[in-house]
């Protein structure tokens, strides 16, 4: 008899794998790549933290921790709170997780039954809604764009008038870079309460923002805060995240993550403690970011990529490219070929809108960038 | 309004956690512990592992790898299987994933849709019903016990006659240690073919056998098989495993796991990729856990435990303790309190049997494998 495979592996994998193959095909076959597709930090974690990891190589056999990670670590993500937010966060809320994908994994599990409906925005980031499908939750996408600041608002969960069960934030939002203002996140935040809608918000691009800080959930009702150490303090491959969690959904969390992970990895949790005392090497790399992006944002228009969503946060820009192209698929790999810049289709993160769409990523060397958009203008002219 | 939180989060959580803490309490008390209750290695990862890892620590940015893991620990992971097994596996077809538990994630959502029924032997490792549970697919327990090896057989498979999707096999298992022959592992696959069940096979605990080696389902047909670095290989905490996956699987786990884990620890990926050439260091461990169990298996009886599952392999003893209780919670509490001598009461592998069996590991140091012996004695006699 054949055997069945589950329908719900059938989700759309990241396009912007495809096009890193391509890219580094390209590199392969000797061409030079520009890469601005990529999604995370060129530098590696910062001196201290890898000076932490060596010392428990050399002092730790390394077991498992509990579920919810180094009660040190726990401590020391509690501390940053209150350094960077003013706000007062319990250690017994904070679960440590396997990256913030662990995280989602867990929140959207322990929150959400299946056949429920959680709303997010399109643009997103891609593997929200395919988690939420992959165990039975349906993904309820909110359109939205410049009018609205790329961001959801309560006037527009009103107008749509549907039931939802939670709803995902991101600020910044990967791929816009959009934030929703305090105020915003207030409102929106209340309308959750109000209408018994869990927030799950996602705030692992906080600390890499340029022109306002980003206002933190943490603290607000029954609200999820996820966070990460793979952007901001440059730890990506280390695989380590955190939440902040409201009571109700702690020992749900802690029985799932048990058997779902055991435990975030043990070197990265020890070298995490050590992260939070390296941040005047971490806004030195947010400088070059904003360094990065001030080019980009004067040189693209005259390239002809004037219609970006509002870079307030992350290591993005969004470009609407419907000016040349409805097939941004195409149109990324016709530039990749002809200039070596490598960016992002659209498709990925906005089944509505992204073939109009591309995501040039500045996480990358500021030289780089000038000669990224020193080509796109001449290809472009 | 109140916010929901998902029933699928009120799992069971393991009990061997609780009795871990109390053993903590215990040992923060002033008490001495011997610790017959951890299911992980006492020692850290090979001296070439921790190496490796401190090489990458200062060449490498450590950012993502591909979902599927590096490219060379996939080709010495196929190595591995034709050194040790003589099997050809194509490195294309092994997945790296975030520990076994990342694997079962993986593969459960992969090859299981909602509502389908997977079988597996009670007792055994609790996770497995657990994480299927989370994602809506029905665990069909099959009661194991002396008269079969604690295994599942054909024969009980077809006197039960009830239809199954999946069937987990674990040899060695967790907790009873014992194991499937390769004429029973050859049957229980023809038959998973003949009748459209995909094979689970946890390879985990391989490479620590004692009086047979295990036998691979590599290469069967449309088997699964997990593996992890974190027993054998002595990397806990490192959070790496891998898969051997059939071709109809691989599609849909990589979509997967890009989306629910981005890629392995990048830094336990280069470390793991040298602890193939460790294999004097780790047979070292291997022939202490050896020596530990004939140690136990001479000394427990005398003690009253003398009913013990067949421990051909991983690094555990079960015991039938029917004889002084039917309550194994109470009695592995009463044993820490009055011996110091932690265990894991079976109520965490088998809700039926459990509440008269308990675990003891042996994975610790000899001296504590011959006191704890010493202080059972003399307390049961």
């Amino acid at each position: 008899m054949t055997l069945k495979a589950a329908g719900r592996g059938l989700i759309p994998p990241f396009i912007v794998m495809d096009v890193m193959r391509a890219a580094a095909e390209r590199a392969a076959a000797g061409h030079d790549v520009l890469h601005l597709e990529v999604g995370q930090p060129s530098t590696g974690a910062p001196r201290k933290a890898v000076e932490a990891a060596k010392r428990a190589l050399d002092a730790d056999p390394l077991g498992y921790t509990l579920a919810f990670g180094l009660d040190r670590l726990r401590e020391r993500i509690a501390e940053h709170y209150r350094a960077s937010y003013q706000v007062a966060v319990d250690p017994a809320n904070v679960v440590v997780t396997t990256g913030s994908s662990g995280a989602f994994v867990l929140s959207f599990l322990a929150a959400f039954e299946a056949g429920d409906r959680v709303g997010l925005a399109s643009p997103g980031y891609p593997a929200y809604r395919n988690i939420l499908a992959s165990i039975g939750v349906e993904p309820v996408l909110i359109p939205v764009g410049p009018a609205s600041g790329f961001q959801p608002t309560v006037d527009i969960l009103k107008a749509r008038g549907e039931r939802l069960d939670g709803l995902i934030l991101a600020s910044p939002s990967n791929p816009t870079g959009s934030m929703v203002s305090p105020t915003a996140l207030a409102a929106l935040s209340d309308w959750c309460t109000a209408e018994g809608v869990r927030l799950i918000s996602d705030e692992i691009y906080h600390g890499l923002t340029y022109e306002q800080t980003a206002a933190t959930a943490a603290g607000r009702g029954g609200a999820v805060v996820i966070n990460s150490f793979s952007k901001y303090f440059s730890m990506t491959g280390w695989r380590l995240g955190w939440m902040v969690l409201p009571d109700d959904l702690l020992r749900s969390v802690e029985c799932l993550g048990q058997n779902l992970f055991i435990s975030p990895p043990t070197l990265s949790q020890h070298a995490a403690i050590a992260v939070f005392d390296c941040l005047d090497e971490l806004d030195a790399n947010v400088a070059r970011y904003a360094r990065n992006r001030e080019i980009l944002l004067a040189e693209l228009p005259s390239a002809g990529f004037e219609r970006l969503a509002p870079a307030d946060g992350a290591f993005y820009l969004y470009a609407d490219v419907s000016r040349w192209t409805d097939n941004s698929l195409a149109f990324c790999r016709r530039m990749l070929e002809e200039t070596g810049v490598a960016c992002t289709p659209g498709v990925d993160f906005d089944p509505f809108e992204g073939h109009r769409h591309l995501r040039l990523s500045f996480a990358g060397a500021t030289e780089d960038m000038i000669e990224a958009a020193r080509r796109l203008k001449a290809w472009r002219k």
